[in-house]
């Protein structure tokens, strides 16, 4: 029996997701909230709208990486753990943790990358913590973004057989960019940490899910929805969009990229007649969007079939081994 | 010019008052949010109703101290934000930053903790996240709580000359409970960690301001309050609850009580002809409650003045000198 806490309950995978849902699933829950699974929980309001709620703690190493830094990371994840509901965010907190010693030009860079979005995605940040710890008691900087959205209606209709999956982007950018630093190789991969909100406001009404495959990456979130909604879901592995470069990168790493994680992708499912649409709209903000599969059972166990040029494997749920603070 | 995070700008003083401003200050607002510097945000809902939302990390070191741990100081540090400005507390969000190797009993009992307080409270966890640092970069344990609430009324009201202060009971029991942890001295005090959310309810409709002395202590929230409000607040020093035995610590350890953090405490303004009135109900669930002083002048410079048996002082904003990790 594990007696403390290992790394691999950081990881996104398996270990992850069963010490939240061990903590989460034990406290109570009143009962007005639905949702406690999810990444974010909602509350229906006296107007009959729903309230979203999300808290997302960030502790990626190293804290500035191509194309991002940890500001930007957090305030886009609490975004996008919103909009993939189907929310309009309307504020985010901002609770900093500071090594004591920590380099006042690098937190005001932090900060702008923070106001930056908040400002372009007209998401004001609107209530905020500080705290620092004694130099060596903390690794820099700990950011915790916590976000509530307003929705009228929440995506999240039931997922039936023939539904098809589409993905935003191509795969392991934020990942591979992160490890280029820290394992200093050169790359032009640039992590993919974006808000997601434009996007979602485009789709949200024509189709049946999203979320956005972070920690654990497309492995992790495929297998929890097919887990969690009974399906059967065969991906091509062909059409996964994923760059040369992030091939090459996680070949030589020894990492698989349907396992590393993505910080402004999101995976939608929708009807097979409005799959072409969702992907046009897509493809506007990014031309590597791609249909990726498809739901091939539904009321079965769930399960994640990739189709190979080979025959098929199963896609398994990412666990054990794992890259540390990517988020 | 400082270049560098100090411990200081951690301490609930002046400094960190001037970093956490410094910060939020320069922050995109929107134009749906007001009360950006207090310690929750308000948004106002379709119906007229208040919505609010308030965030705090906690890095209190030891994370076990006598009558509390840092989950039982996190949820009811939240809660608190929250029930201070009026609002009925509906939801929490749990966000664990926990170091690779810390012991699972130790979480269970901090968990234990959070989820009792919300049962008692009626108020839910309704999501959460959990990392996991490499052991050695970050010292055991930081949650964050964030939360939101919903009330008819804000409890801000203007304060005028003649306004009576009350507070809820004795100060600095948390901070010497700490300190008798870190510095292994004996005394029965223990924190006063607790929520305050029933207290609030039995005085929220009759009073105009309230707030809790957390980092910082009543020296600096009184500060906050004159300087915010212009007001001279005029403190009768032997009126002022505070239990010998922390009188004992704080002058062995060269501390001043008042500006020791509380942590189920409260600061009340009222209209002098309703202070008997607050007292009474603040009594029954602490009989050290106490009228301490009162508005001396408006529309001037913010200023805190102490009456003492030896004629009169001006009660300093805390500042550099500090409790680390004190919640």
């Amino acid at each position: 029996m594990k007696k403390t806490i290992s790394l691999e309950q950081g990881n996104g995978g398996r270990e992850m997701t069963e010490l939240l849902g061990s903590i989460l699933n034990g406290l109570y829950r009143g009962d007005n909230w639905k949702n406690f699974t999810n990444d974010s929980a909602t509350f229906t309001l006296a107007n009959k709208e729903t309230l979203f709620f999300t808290t997302d703690s960030f502790v990626v190493n190293p804290i500035k990486f191509p194309g991002a830094n940890i500001g930007h990371l957090a305030v886009c994840g609490t975004i996008n753990d919103l909009v993939v509901m189907g929310a309009d965010p309307i504020g985010l907190s901002l609770s900093l943790i500071i090594e004591e010693g920590f380099d006042m030009q690098i937190l005001d860079e932090i900060i702008e990358s923070i106001n930056k979005i908040s400002k372009e995605e007209n998401i004001p940040i609107v209530t905020g913590d500080t705290k620092v710890m004694e130099k060596g008691s903390l690794d820099k900087i700990v950011i915790n973004v916590s976000g509530i959205g307003i929705a009228k209606r929440i995506i999240d209709e039931k997922i039936t057989k023939n539904d098809t999956i589409i993905i935003s982007g191509g795969i392991g950018e934020h990942g591979v960019a992160l490890l280029s630093q820290r394992f200093d190789f050169q790359t032009h991969i640039i992590s993919d940490s974006k808000p997601l909100y434009s996007e979602m406001k485009k789709i949200r009404e024509i189709i049946k899910f999203a979320k956005d495959p972070t920690r654990g990456g497309i492995a992790a979130v495929l297998n929890e929805i097919a887990k969690d909604k009974n399906l059967e879901i065969e991906l091509d592995e062909k059409s996964i969009p994923i760059k040369s470069e992030v091939k090459t990168a996680t070949n030589l790493l020894g990492l698989d990229p349907y396992e590393l994680a993505n910080e402004g992708r999101v995976i939608v499912i929708a009807k097979e007649e409005n799959a072409k649409k969702v992907l046009e709209e897509l493809k506007k903000f990014n031309e590597m969007a791609s249909i990726i599969g498809e739901v091939k059972k539904e009321n079965t166990t769930g399960k994640v079939i990739l189709k190979t040029s080979l025959g098929s494997r199963i896609l398994q749920m990412p666990s054990g081994k794992i890259v540390p603070r990517i988020c």
